[in-house]
């Protein structure tokens, strides 16, 4: 199994509904980095996983929707927990979403799995798995 | 397959019996970050993983059993060479414990598996990975 | 000269005034890397620059004022652009006044020098360094 | 499953065959962070995974080959896009050659599964897995 | 006195002449990380160092002279080691010309010092500093 | 001004006496990162601070008459503190001694400073700088 990982990132506030998040509930902020990771079974004609500069701008991309954002103003997540984990899993989906349309190239209809990673400091992070 | 992951570390002396180990059988020490990950299939109702609070106060609770200390002295690694790999498993295990016993919240009993690494410098690191 | 740091991190969330900010004019937020230098000319009577439990859970109170928080909504930042430098110096500052009212012990009257950098990603840092 | 990764690191030159490289095509070089992990189900009679002394020695005698080099003037990697990818997958054999040869030691013979890691920049690196 | 720091990096190839330069005599390659630091005594009418997006984008202008290149084909590095610690210099006297020149902008040129540190692995780095 | 660092590691027990180092009085250990950096006014013939291959085995060989120690047992730290700090200050001492008597190499004799910083976690460390 081959893998390469990309790494971006993205600064946006948010706020938590739920007790469990204690002082987190209030509006706060986050840096982000974020690791897209692409896997197949075996290399392309290149010699590659995908065209890591298509796999860049594409990353990027996704992130530019969200960045400098208060993800709390956002239609999309009215009502909605915008934890790490959770968008993990939305930048994961959005991923396989360029794949599946072509924007990361032909070859990349042989990706398999894609994982992405979220760093919200030092010491936590989150990341979500899903096939391609 | 979703997964979040706390950092926290501890500093210990040791020492190991058997010829492979070289100088490392003398008795000496070591800082070890420990990366404890939680994983699950879906997200709990509040769109996480587990109480990410709870989760770093019982990693930290486990920790601090073995912080500060020689672990040469301990009555239960007495015949035991407490190697990072074994000390990766030995602090997974205490976790599944607290999470079967309740202390990280209801909702962690939708937990699935674990994994601790351990970084005992900027060139080497062990971990384990089991069921929850 | 002698130095020790302390790492420890915060979440909050600010926008900017100023074409020169860019799309950070929108309310965003970030994930600060917050390190803490404290410099002396020689050791203390323990053989160290400072309590480092007591300059850690001083860097923690200090942090705790700013932490999930909306900066854009706070009395004492109005008009002002809470930039990465300028919270830089302010951390610095409020450790300078804690030192001065003895909240890090007798011994840090010793010190001569103080450095705060603050780490917004993986590729942007600021800081700011004063005499104590 | 348990697991222990060494960190090495080599300098090389090479250059790329293909548009997809775009700049890339030129001859240039990279620093290649090289993380080999290895994994067993269960530790040996010592505790661990493997001598982590042989495993690092093999790594580094692995990486010798390539550091310091030109790829493009060896005469193994005519016609041969030594992607990173490529690379780590190449690193990944050639340790799973000496595993088998009984270079780590006999406990290594338990050993089930080998991952190499290449980081090129701190925003971009490939891995490769396989059986041993 | 406030700093601001921005990273990038670049992949080139080169050789050295000289004894002490044992293996790298041969052409081989190197990523660096090159973090350039912009400093000054006082923040700007906007509570900045400097522009940040200026800084980022005059030094992936510099960097961009260099990048995916072999430097011994390059026509002003004839005769000259081009080691870590002469590129750090290169670096930032180019940065400081692009200052004079206006390019970082007007409030700029308050900017009394730079600093320019080349990462050539995880365990060595090379830096240079001057004033403005 | 230019510097170049390398870095090492050594994994020591020990303990401490005094109250304000609470838990840590008790014999426990750690993994130092150890950071060593060579400064000069200007570069030697070679284009270079000082040849990276000697500094790295001289530092390699300070390191290894603490590396594996209980440094509570060492003859020479007999009522002595061995904190970060101290044992910061100790290896650049060394380091500054090997210079003087020629270990670097006779370009050595043109460094002006040396700073020695040891990392003891992820979230602190200490360091020492003095003329050469």
């Amino acid at each position: 199994m081959f893998g390469i990982t990309v790494r971006d990132h993205m600064m946006i506030a948010h706020s938590f509904q739920g007790e469990v998040f204690g002082p987190a509930q209030q509006l706060h902020g986050a840096t982000f980095l974020v690791d897209a990771t692409f896997r197949r079974n075996a290399l392309d004609k290149d010699n590659i996983v995908v065209d890591i500069g298509l796999a860049s701008t594409e990353l990027r991309s996704v992130i530019e929707d969200l960045n400098y954002r208060n993800l709390d103003d956002q239609q999309e997540f009215q009502g909605v927990n915008t934890s790490t984990e959770f968008l993990a899993a939305l930048i994961a989906d959005r991923l396989v979403d360029r794949i599946h349309r072509g924007a990361l190239g032909e070859s990349a209809f042989g990706l398999t799995q894609i994982a992405v990673t979220l760093h919200e400091s030092h010491i936590a992070w989150a990341s979500f798995e899903r096939s391609v």
